[in-house]
């Protein structure tokens, strides 16, 4: 046998690692239509809770597909199963005490919905990122919504995919009303509040 | 357009979170045949270096698998996918400037090769928890050793599928001569050393 002392192995829990970092290891889950801000705001967001020495990992839907679901595509099973990884990645930071900032479309309320359970809902928080389909459509920050029209693309979330509005949001952002700027600081106020291990 | 200060976004690299933990994100990466001790070296060494102000993820191969590799099995093919996206969600947390501990049998040099390349050589070291296999057989932690002489489980490393070792591990612990503790602190020295960020 592997000998040795046998007193229980007591492994550091969530709670343990939140007070090593002093901070609450949540996540925020920006969700919202192609080109409606969420990328951009999710950076700004991860270096300013950075300088305010909140440890944050960002999530973005286009680097778990490119890294770690380079098997998915964009059906709404493959969409889940995508959004299924991507929340049992996010709670295993959470569990070790880091802020997850999570930036996928997440187009139906289902899919939102699993994202919810597999983090645990105590653990998250939905941040509905808000802005007309005509306006994301003239963003178009990477021309895809011009592909799509032609065809080009399938399955694209606003043209030939469904998107539900979040009913429930914990936390709205309007990016048509307000600027980046505006919209970071809504957000960041938030996340301090939320990830404040004394409140 | 989502109108705003045009000042270049700068995400927090890695370098820059590793200095708010003051330590370095690598992976240790145990490698060994069931039954060799990986997971119990894993859990207690976690404990031992949080109790040191060191934050660390464990990453078992069995957690991996009924949680984000569920729809993996044991044959190589299925084995090297559920490494790579192991290996993936590993550099994840280093970049974040953790420390990993990985669990996984990864029976074959070409596996961990590609663990080593996906974490990248410099935030990775190969540790091999040896230990023979008539001795892992004798343990037999999870009776599986039994079922598999039974044919009751397939493609069962060092019984049904293979196990070659390491030829050029960083570290090597021997559990048949070493008892946990002594095992513990040999990797636990190693770790401190190599996440020290002065060093």
């Amino acid at each position: 046998m592997f000998h040795g002392n046998t007193k229980k192995i007591v492994v550091p829990n969530k709670r343990e690692k939140e007070i090593l970092l002093n901070q609450k290891g949540v996540s925020f889950w920006l969700t919202g239509l192609p080109g409606s801000g969420k990328t951009t705001i999710a950076k700004i967001l991860e270096e300013e809770l950075f300088n305010n020495n909140i440890l944050a990992k960002l999530i973005d839907g286009d680097i778990i597909r490119s890294e770690i679901n380079t098997d998915l595509g964009y059906s709404i099973s493959d969409r889940t199963e995508n959004i299924r990884r991507a929340a049992t990645i996010s709670k295993m930071f959470n569990d070790c005490g880091i802020v997850v900032i999570n930036c996928f479309i997440s187009p139906t309320q289902n899919i939102r919905s699993l994202a919810k359970e597999i983090i645990g809902s105590e653990n998250f928080y939905e941040i509905f990122i808000n802005c007309s389909l005509e306006t994301c459509e003239q963003r178009d920050p990477k021309g895809m919504y011009k592909k799509a029209r032609k065809g080009e693309v399938k399955n694209f979330t606003g043209i030939s995919s469904i998107y539900e509005k979040p009913q429930k949001a914990d936390l709205i952002i309007d990016t048509e009303q307000l600027s980046i700027e505006e919209s970071v600081k809504k957000v960041f106020d938030f996340v301090v509040l939320k990830t404040n291990l004394k409140a």
